[in-house]
């Protein structure tokens, strides 16, 4: 129904995704066929940028290289697969396993390969850091060391799936470790979201307001760009540009990133609620339950009994 | 620097956005201008999409209406400002109030827009489970439980902020509760991302691969798509598909979508990892501790001592 | 069936706790009772300590009290009710309200008498990073304005569940907000843990091996306790002992502090991946995909493409 | 300053825990003493318990022991120590060096000893919702999956810490791979407290309230905690308040628990949002922005416009 890759694919195997009862049996199948078969409809999601060429390539640095806008639907409407090409037909007591391998080896793949792609992410954070000169802020040291972890474990949980595999003498069957490779593709779809949120936080608004490619080639806002966005002293502004638009592309080139920059960043409204809480009123509250003098003074405690020693228990 | 909006506006405030000192007394400066003036460049973020007219509205129908295009950096070069819209010049001593109140009334700005368009994204995640006929299971019950949560706290923040507002009678000023302020917009931000992260979740898959306008009227696809795409008996194809552009639109055109579908859901990762641990082990570990009985028996634990009654403390 | 404080009341109200049908119209009752009436048996919690008097006020401000210890299980074995202390006896199609009703106060109460026993844990903090010096560090700013946030919002939300009420013009009814309040009541929950995981990583490993009244009270120890204990300077090291048997006492006498300080503490750990993560390597994947230059010497990336300029699309 | 099980221990080693400067160099030292030497005192932290013998052991079935009381602070008062035991005296330089290498083994014990005391905790987690008949809800496998993710993680960085070692082949030196044992470390600490909660969540009320070793002894008692404490059909109620008293041990003896569990629980409070949103209003709002028919019904927003397609861009 929904499938990533296939346009860009000469064949397709086609496979349950779940277990079947006897009724099911129709549906119990297993075969190959090449995707330009006739009868097989590709209904493919648009790409995602109108730029082309060198524009899209500045624009979107990782997506907009013309690739990962192969998700599709694929309609098969009276297709013709040869026998020999077919691997499984009507067997629908065997649809649970064949559902269960696919599944553990596909989701193996899936966490290994956003493994790399998180390591992306974390380096174009680090990147930010130092290009912004904010790699020394403790909150943006905890942020990168949150990412690490995150991208370290995401990478230890798949390689660890390998390395103690399920295995199955019987069958003489050697299968990713089943628990490790669901943990890991979980942490992969869990943390993505965060990971995305931090990146967009350590880069700074210019996530949502860096120039594209034609404001850079435009000699007349080329100089304003070049004073007013360069980053840290030492570096390019084009690199730190290009670093930008990275991010940019790797959160989505959408309104969230507004939202956690509009009105102050996340530390700003951190700091403003440590320097407006009411802190005396607080700790006072502590003194007093732990009998430390103090408190007496503070005007919504002043009226306030030495509490409790005066019963008896 | 980066500025929402502003290519919208008629006029322009410019405002110091931190405290200054003597040495900044350049910058201590508050004025008005046409956002037309001469010498002032907007250098603005380019639309969203390539679609316009009733297909932008189609593919994104929160924000193809080429509204959020707005993002840019003003540059100043040479402007000249009537004294008459000369509000502050050179007082750099009120450069932190002047900051701190445009911040504390931006902020409460910030958090109101957004309970409303949090309210849209609730809605949206309700509207999916509905059609998606979803909305019986308790892991999507609960996720909508905890985005209405957010949402209704995001709501009370704001509205308690001007409810219970600070005060400063020697001034005459009534400002938005700080505190509520800037913990409302914090919560705005920081849990913008855990938003989209359900959204997509509770929307499945179709997210990332749901069909584009173009595809919808081409009558040789149409009825693949009303067909394979149908929902819950009783809603029409079009709706859901409506829903899920909408959907798509407010958690953005990007890979996380994929991220958290691919290789199957968030729900089939955690089902597994309950089918697949090994309870038989750690409750046995259990028992042994409680001293209940049937511990014995486990492979890894029988050559362990009863434990630990042999020796006396 | 587990009910708190029931030792120190004089009179009961039984209700019912769920929606009743029919066939359990037995238990659809709702009466009063004086708690020592005949036939009725508490079985209670022990206390917590074994001190008393002024050493268990020492080691344990907060509840070593004696109060806190009422969790009970109520039994009934024949207890005469009499009729005008009867206020409902079988009209089972009411318990749904009862239970509704008695649910939204009982939880209005839970998140107010939590709201200030959370304000009570917030300043132990504020005084715990005072008393230890470290209340400049913005790690444990960070944590501390994340604790004011949480004590904030369940005070708000809370207090909005009254500003806003449910209103039933019909019945003539006012009750607190139901939305509202449950949110409060959840958070009092959800967060709990957290409020003490913070607190007590804020403490310091003294929080597992702080002196208890015995050790200060004996002259041998006392001149060491007072020298190597001793915090920020002015403060009296008996002060910061106060405060720490009080957030010892807040976050229980349990393992789980331990565990957060054994082996160094959470920041410890943090800083090291922080300063150990192969940040050389993730830049440099960045810096590839984003096209700057400097990623060719990396030994895990200098046999790479200069990916992907190579081919047209 | 604070240290585990050193009244058990024969013997103490003294080290660094941190770098020195020169003008540190009277504290670089490293030895070896007797614990019983003259001139060292320890201050212990007290047993937690009154009880003694079978009585601890039912009533704290892990810790009731004896064992972990023995946090102490060690004070040094003129200890001769024989130089053939010094390893170490004012060699300021090294340590560094030596602090980092106690550090990584000391934190790769501590991951591995709590990997095996969170398979306790999980073990009793999964024990308690079998014998409470609740393993089969949807939001009880949910927190036993995220448990069970959260302990095999820990067990799978700990053991890849092993598997992967860093290598220093100029000294001959082999150890445990700094940032997997630092990662591993972290989430000992930083997820015991989401643990424990979801340990007492899944427990019930009863951790709070559950019977003592001298109720359950009590003949008069006995026959009431039989019969209403009885859980699942064939579970003798002794095992269940066994495992109950396991979880109450594990999770601490404290507040939390009924914080937890007051008022209702977790679960009761996310099922009451869901059943009271205003999810009539939500869905109209995202209705109205996809532009989907009936949203104009709505008393909130029926005054709208139809929004907004009477303009052109």
């Amino acid at each position: 129904m929904h499938i990533s890759t296939t346009p860009d694919a000469n064949e397709l195997i086609v496979s349950p995704c779940r277990a079947h009862r006897e009724e099911d049996k129709d549906y119990a199948v297993v075969f190959a066929t090449p995707v330009n078969a006739k009868g097989i409809t590709l209904i493919t999601t648009p790409g995602k940028y109108p730029e082309r060429g060198e524009e899209a390539q500045w624009n979107w640095p990782d997506s907009g290289k013309g690739a990962k806008i192969s998700e599709c639907m694929i309609v098969f409407d009276d297709v013709f697969v040869p026998w020999n090409r077919v691997f499984m037909c009507g067997e629908y007591q065997f649809s649970r396993d064949q559902a269960w391998l696919f599944g553990v080896f596909h989701r193996l793949y899936g966490a290994s390969a956003i493994a790399v792609e998180r390591e992306l992410k974390l380096g174009t954070a680090a990147l930010m850091a130092e290009y912004n000169g904010t790699d020394r802020y403790p909150h943006i040291q905890e942020k990168l060391a949150w990412m690490a972890m995150d991208t370290v474990i995401l990478d230890v949980m798949a390689r660890a799936a390998c390395e103690h595999p399920d295995v199955f003498p019987d069958i003489g069957l050697v299968a990713p470790n089943t628990v490790y490779t669901n943990i890991a593709k979980f942490r992969k779809a869990d943390e993505c979201a965060e990971n995305s949120k931090l990146l967009a936080d350590i880069t700074g608004g210019l996530i949502a307001t860096v120039p594209s490619y034609k404001d850079w080639m435009n000699p007349k806002e080329r100089p304003f760009i070049e004073k007013y966005l360069a980053g840290k002293a030492g570096i390019p502004t084009e690199h730190r540009l290009r670093a930008i638009r990275l991010a940019k592309d790797l959160t989505s080139h959408n309104v969230d990133q507004a939202h956690i920059h509009g009105e102050g960043s996340l530390a700003a409204q951190k700091m403003h609620v440590f320097a407006s809480a009411d802190w005396k009123r607080y700790k006072a509250i502590a003194k007093r339950i732990a009998r430390i003098p103090g408190w007496e003074e503070h005007p919504d405690l002043k009226h306030l009994p030495d509490w409790p020693w005066d019963y008896e228990f």
